[in-house]
Order: structure tokens, then sequence, then C-alpha cells
């Protein structure tokens, strides 16, 4: 047989056009030169999740994909030809219509809103766990936190509280060293004042050394809380040492078990939620299947009066256009406002904003930062962007806002967490292994092959979207397990023990 | 009994002159108006750790402590008068004589050197414990490495392997969101490479999660290293997930844990001690009882041929000069430069320098930034300084170097061991518990009332030094017991179980 009539024998490869504009198509299989797929015959090899022109594209015309421009043609390419950096130059494009609000789609409330099973606390939010926190104001004081929640869980203590899902203790590289003032301290303090509170906490303790820069005491007056119940501190050079605050922190939380653990889950609807949306280890897939089809599961919990948080500013960058077109003038210009800040922050750092794609995004197609931009940015569904706001600070709106944040996963989940999300939603297309504390994390395969290689990581699997699975059944799908997490299904995170680790407040600043 | 008499039965408080040529003694007791004490009549109440006017300062005149200028009198003082910010202005002085090595004191090697009992390595380094290391890229693999250290320690294999210090996961919340290149990838590479072949580790496991900005693979190309039997590396993602990385992990370990135990403790000279000195949590009497009497156990290291490691720049700010003229122009040249970085990342950042001495410094009797950082640098005793180095940089000198960190503790620690400390002494005067792995860190309580109220921490009490005992004879305990914890003695930090929190690199420039 020669080799002409064997490739005749393959199976048309699978490819995606995400939407009638688009004048390339993905690659879901690998696709040989000689390949037919669509009524093209490809005259290059084009990797997985890399893109094949549809058509003749002049050099100068722009590449459209999500029917949105992601580049610009390079060179003139054929109908079947790879399109990749090689022909592609990122040059900033014309954003077009600027003008708010006229790109988002209204979700109107219909039918009975959804439900889940909750924590009710005193201050009106609704917990998805009931754990019980150490929080930490300084790294001086991590060890005591951390020799504390063990000698708890040593003690079989927790056995008579069943209600209890736990001692989490929250520590951190930070909270001296530090200014006293500016913009690097009102971060932190956010963040700590956030976690707190945070309704997912039954009770907590917070532990300092004594003499950090983050002064408990300070930090009460600012925040305006005093001594409860359900909050207690101590510092260490006060209580004596190690033992003595360990013993201390033991007996106040052996204190404060009853009355957490007589807490019980109660039928909430489903506006007491608010998801944070994650993406982490991106790949050619995640703006294929996992982010639209999360981004489906953001406007059905909007659409019942949820909040969904996008965040992650440097991988918007590019695409902040998308998200002002769903905004009201004020919101957009607070999201431009962001986005200018951390042209300065980046620049006073000696990075840049457009350091992106990275090598592994590009080995995975991704070409230009619009074009990744515009995938993290599906993770948020057509909702109308409602607010702005900054790291960890408290979010009270419903329906979709944007918390500005790092795009490293830890520090974003962090802020939103700090912010009162009690859900995160996590897509990943290399595999990421994220677990938080004291919030449950979902994370979304982009893809089965890794899917199937991290089974015991990845609670859904958006690879399916490729074999045939639709963006709607696959929301749906995501948004059901939102549902079941909150109201008290683990994850597969919380199986494995995640959360201890994963609290990395942003630090800005010198360290001094 | 009138309120006369009474004072009159008062002993007479207990003062500290530090050099013949000061014009404030310090308070080690409250001195009282009307107390007398060295022959001068007190006209204020001076807490304990402030100063007290020795004889009359007129308006700017210098105050003099440590036989060095510490600020210029703001108003006239009288004798017996409290000496603080109300009548002393910080305002810069004449360094005076700024030759070089004009200060220092040679510490001539004499009598038989010290010996002590170490792990000696492959590559001519000597370990003072023989742990095994579990150091992650990113923050993304730190659950794992502790589940894999926990999974270990949980077997009971080490029951076998006495000679084994233990596993320790080297976590931390960065190793992505960074820039790719520049300073603070510099620096975190430094600092992991510096842990991944420390003495005090036996063997390394590195795992990282497999798409972090700090790829392992990277970081073996320009550190010039390979796996070998003492040194491992994985991904999660190439691994196959949390279970399986773990499951490797724990395999590798069971595979080193032989030869990693054979290594046996061998009479060593002292000249292989490489001494991290360390502050925090200072007071009124850091400079007067612990930060000295280190300073003279330091001075023993290096009379001995070993290493002692000053760090904690912003600390010694203002207090250069005393350094510069210890070191020869090119190291002087080098100390300035740093210090020079130090300005414009402080300004880069809106922070300042001179943010110091705290609120807490102040409190505790602590005047000017230029006294804070003289009783800094009197942790350094009198010897030459041979080097100057950047944050992790490997160490390679012997004698009395400077290691550029910030005064954060554990940034600063880390930085020591990253550049091959084995042994932390660390003065505190308000209480710090810090402790550290893989490296033992001794405490050295600066008062007597701290010591006893912390006793579980502290290892040593400088406080005796205000009680009669000697500095000579303090700083002799300190290195005797210097040597025995290189031994092999355990510390207070150690026995408690400190240092899986505690290490932090310096982080520079933007999270993104
Ligand atoms: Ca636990
Ligand atoms: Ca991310
Ligand atoms: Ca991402
Ligand atoms: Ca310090
Ligand atoms: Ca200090």
């Amino acid at each position: 047989m020669s080799d002409v009539s064997l490739s005749s024998f393959r199976a048309e490869p699978r490819i995606l056009r995400l939407d009638g504009a688009d004048n390339v198509v993905v690659a879901v299989d690998a696709i040989q030169p000689g390949d037919r797929t669509s009524g093209v015959l490809a005259c290059d090899r084009i990797p997985r999740g890399h893109k094949m022109a549809l058509r003749r594209i002049s050099a100068g015309e722009p590449l459209i994909k999500f029917g949105q421009p992601i580049g610009v043609a390079s060179a003139d390419i054929a109908p079947g030809e790879w399109v990749h950096v090689h022909n592609v130059s990122a040059t900033t494009l014309p954003h077009g219509d600027f003008d708010a609000a006229t790109l988002a789609v209204d979700q109107p409330a219909f039918g009975v809103p959804s439900t889940f099973q909750g924590y009710r606390r005193s201050d009106g939010r609704t917990g998805t766990r009931n754990y019980i926190g150490i929080l930490t104001s300084v790294n001086c004081s991590a060890s005591v936190a951390r020799f504390a929640a063990e000698a708890i869980e040593r003690s079989g203590l927790l056995d008579s509280y069943r209600n209890i899902d736990g001692i989490v203790p929250i520590v951190h590289g930070t909270g001296c060293g530090l200014a006293e003032r500016g913009e690097g301290y009102e971060v932190l303090r956010r963040t700590q004042w956030g976690y707190a509170c945070h309704p997912n906490f039954a009770a907590v303790v917070m532990v300092g050394l004594g003499c950090e820069v983050l002064q408990i005491a300070r930090m009460k007056k600012e925040c305006g809380v005093e001594e409860s119940d359900g909050f207690r501190t101590l510092t260490i050079q006060e209580t004596g040492g190690t033992r003595r605050t360990v013993d201390q922190i033991s007996g106040t939380i052996r204190e404060m078990l009853p009355r957490a653990a007589s807490a019980r889950r109660e039928t909430r609807p489903a506006s007491e939620l608010m998801l944070g949306l994650q993406c982490g280890g991106s790949d050619g897939y995640s703006a294929l299947t996992a982010n639209p089809a999360l981004g489906f599961a953001s406007d059905l919990l909007v659409r019942d009066g949820g909040t969904s948080i996008l965040s992650e500013t440097p991988e918007i960058y590019g695409a902040e256009h998308l998200l002002v077109r769903r905004a009201s003038p004020r919101v957009g210009d607070r999201l431009m406002e962001r986005l200018r800040w951390w042209e300065g922050y980046t620049a006073r750092n000696g990075a840049e904003m457009n350091n992106n794609p990275s090598p592994g995004n590009k080995a995975g197609g991704l070409t230009t930062i619009l074009e990744k931009s515009l995938g993290a940015v599906a993770k948020s569904g057509q909702a109308v962007l409602q607010a702005v706001y900054e790291y960890a600070e408290p979010v009270r709106s419903h329906g979709l806002v944007f918390m500005d944040t790092p795009g490293f996963d830890p520090v974003s989940a962090t802020g939103q967490v700090a912010g009162g999300a009690n859900l995160i939603c996590f897509t990943t297309g290399r595999g990421s292994v994220f677990g938080c504390k004291p919030v449950p994390s979902l994370k979304l395969a982009t893809n089965s092959e890794m899917y199937h290689r991290m089974t015991d990581d990845m609670d859904i699997n958006c690879g399916e979207i490729l074999e045939g699975v639709s963006l709607e059944a696959k929301g749906r799908e995501i948004f059901d397990a939102l549902l079941r997490v909150a109201s008290g299904e683990r994850t597969k995170s919380e199986r494995l023990g995640y959360g201890d680790a994963e609290f990395v407040p942003w630090q800005i600043g010198a360290v001094m």
C-alpha cells in the first residue's frame, strides 16, 4: 500500500470553529498535511490546540477567533496553513466600539431560583463550610498556629464535634518588615480581616508574636471589632512563649467549639453564593472547553442572584475592552484605572504586562496575548459587569464583578476568599492541584487526557466538550456541582487535604 | 514616714556606662527623680533601658553612647535628665574618619582551634544536621511536599534510621507569577539552589508543579547540576497528580535513606562553621547584653578560622561607617553599593530606609536610628569585614562577612542559610520564637525577665550581663553552646518542632 492510500483511511481530524465569523479553526486532534477537514485541505502539520486558516488571509488582515480579532497576519496565509507566531503579529488592534454596556447579555431571573444548604451567619452572610480558623498576623506566629491546630486534631476533641470541618491554621510569610502604611499594609490588613470574618469560619483565633508591624490591636481598631465568643486574639510575647500560647489557643478553641458546632445547614438561595473564578496552567483548550463552560455556569449563578468574581488582571490585559463594553461608564473607568495602576506597578518593578503568552502557552497553541485574554475572560460568561473591587476588598454587589488580583493562582484565590468568596472554580489544562481552606475549590479539566491522568485531583472533565457534550450541558453540570459542593459535598482537593499552604496574600512593596 | 525618707531607703538603681567617652548612661532599673546613681542626681523619671545625661550637654552637642555619637541635643540637657526623642535630634552627623580598615581588631589565631562533631559532605562542606529535604519550586507543589513528608514520618520508616534528623518540606508562597528574568528571579533561584545543596541535607528531592516560571529543568541547567543519588527532581504534572507524586517522592526517599543514614559525625575544625547572626524584636537591652556578647562569640569563631555572617541591611543603615572602617576599600565600596541599592529599592516602593526606630524601639529606649544600628552592628564583634555578599549568594570567605538581606527575621535567615550558614544565633529582647530547618538556631535573651517568661523558647540568658556576668564570660558561654549545638545538641526551637513555616525567600519585584 502506498502512503497516499494509507492517509485516505485516516478519520477526519476534529476541529472547532468557535464563531461564524472566524477565519481560523482550532485543531482538536493533530492535523497532518493532506488531511481534509471541513472542506479544507491541510498544507501544514497543525498540532493539537493550534490554529489552521479556513480561507485565504492576506498580510495585514485580522485573524478572527471567538468572533474577535486576535492578531494580524504578518504574511499571506493560504487556506489549510498553520496559523501561529511565525505568520501572526500581535500588533495592537483597534478595539472597536468601546461604548459601555453594549456587549453584555442580561441574565434575567426565570423559574424558581436554585438553593443550597448553607450555614447562615449572624452578619447575614452564609458559609459553605464550618471551620475554626487560627489566623496569624505575622510569619513569626505561623508555627505556633500550626502546633495548636495539630494539638487539637491529635487530642481527638473534634471527634465529639462532627459538625466542625476542621481547624485551619492560616499562615504566611509576611506581617513584618513592611512599611507601616501604604498599599502593601492596606492589602495585607484587608486580606487578614476578610479571612477573620469569613462566613466559612464558625470561630477565629488570631495569634501574633507581639512586636510585628501588623499589630493585632491596631487592626481591630481600624476594622472596628472587639473580642467576642467567635473571635479571640492573643500574642506569643504577652502569653509567654510557645507552649503557653499553644495551650491558650487550644483552651480558647475548646471553649468556642460547642457554639461553633451548634451551627446547622439550612436551605438558602443561590443568591448567597459568591464564586471565585480562577484559571491556572492554561492550555490551548482552556478557552474552548472549561472556560466557556464555567462562563455558562457563572451566568446561571448570576441569573439566580448570586455573585461571580472574575480576577487575574494580567491575564485579561489586552481584552479589557470586552469587559468595559459590559459595564457602566463608571465601572468601566474603575477597571481601566486598575489596568493603568498595573502598568505603573510592573514598570517600576522592571517587569512588563505583556510578557504573555508564556512559552508554555505558545507551545499549547496560544499565539497572542489578546487570544489568551479572550480565553481567560470567557470564564465570566456574558453577564453585565456590576462592580470593580481592589484586592481583598469586601464584595457587596451581586452579579458579575471584577476583583483586581495578580494571575498567580494562590495569590488571586486568597484575594477572592478575603473578599467573601465561598466557592472557587478553577479551570486548568496542564493540571493544577490547587486547593483552598476554608473555601472548597472545584477543579475543571480542559481536556480528557489530563482529566484521566490526574483523576484524583480533577472534579469535572470539560474535555468532553471536544467529544460532543455541549457547552450548555457542561455549564449546567458545573452549576449543579457548585450547589452540591456548597451544600457540603467534598471536592477532590478537600479529600486530599489541600489548603494549609495556599494562603498567599499579595505582597506589594519593599521587604525591609 | 515621709516620702523623702522612703526614697532614701531605695537601693541605688543600676546603670550601664558603655564607654569611657559616653555622656549618657543606660538605666538598668527604672530611675526615679531624686535617685542618686554614679554621683548624678536624677531629675526625671527614666524608664528601664532609657538614657540619662551624666553631665550637662548643650543644645547642638553630640550625645555619646558606645563611644560613638548617636544624635545631637536639640535643647540644653542638665545632668540627671532623661535623654530621648524630646531633647535629641537625629540630624545626620559627620561620620568622621571613613578610611578603610582603621577600626577593625585583628582576631589572630591562638592556642588549639576548637572543634566540633559534624557531617563532612562530598563538596568539602560540613553539616551540623542530617536531614532529608523536600524542596518546592513553587507554592503549587507545597502541599504535595508536606503530604509526602507526613506520609514518610507516619510510616515509621525513619525509626530504622535514627541518624536522620527528619524529613523537611521547604515550602513558600512564590515560584510563579514573577518575571522570568531579573533580580526577583535570580534571588529566588539562588535561594532554592543554596538550600538544594546545603550541607545539612543528606539528600534532596525537589518537586514542582510543571508549568511554573521557576522551571526545575532550567534551574538545573543554570546551576550546572544533574540528578544523582542525593538529588532527584520531579513534577506533579508529569507524574500524574497528587497521589502518584506523593508515592514517588516517598519511594525515592526510601531509596535515598540507607546512603543518607550512613553519614557519621566526625571531628571537624571550627573553621567549618558558618554562623548567621540575627536579631529580632530588639529592646533597649539588645545593644547592651546579647548583641555585644554574640559579637564576642563571633570574634572567637573568626579567630578559629570560621565564618560569621552579619546581615539585615536596613538595621545597620546609619552605622555603615563602622563597617566600612573595618573593611578594605573594595569591600567597603561593595557595602556602600548595596546601601545605595536599598535607597532605590525603598524609594521606588514608596518606603523609607529611615522608618526606624519603630514605636516599639522608642518605647524601649532607642532614640535614633544610629543608636539602634550601633546596637545591631555590635553582633559582629570587632573582626575585619572580609567580604560583602548579595542575598543567598554562596559564602566562600572565612572571617566576618556581610550578606545583604532585609531585616525581617525569616527572610534574613533564609538568605543566610541559602548562603551556607550551618548555625544561627538570634538575639531578642521582646521575645522571638524563631526556629529554622535545616539549620539549628539558638535564641539569646537580652534580659532575664523575658528569659524566664519564655524559658521554653530561649537558649541563653544574656540578661545576666546586667547582674554582673561579664560580656566575655557570656560570649564564651555562647561560643561553647555553638560548638555543642553544631555537634548535635538540640536547641529549644528544635525541641519544639520549629522550622516548617519559616522558609521565606526575599520576594523582590511585581507579583503578576
Ligand atoms: Ca489536618
Ligand atoms: Ca491564574
Ligand atoms: Ca491563568
Ligand atoms: Ca531582624
Ligand atoms: Ca532586628
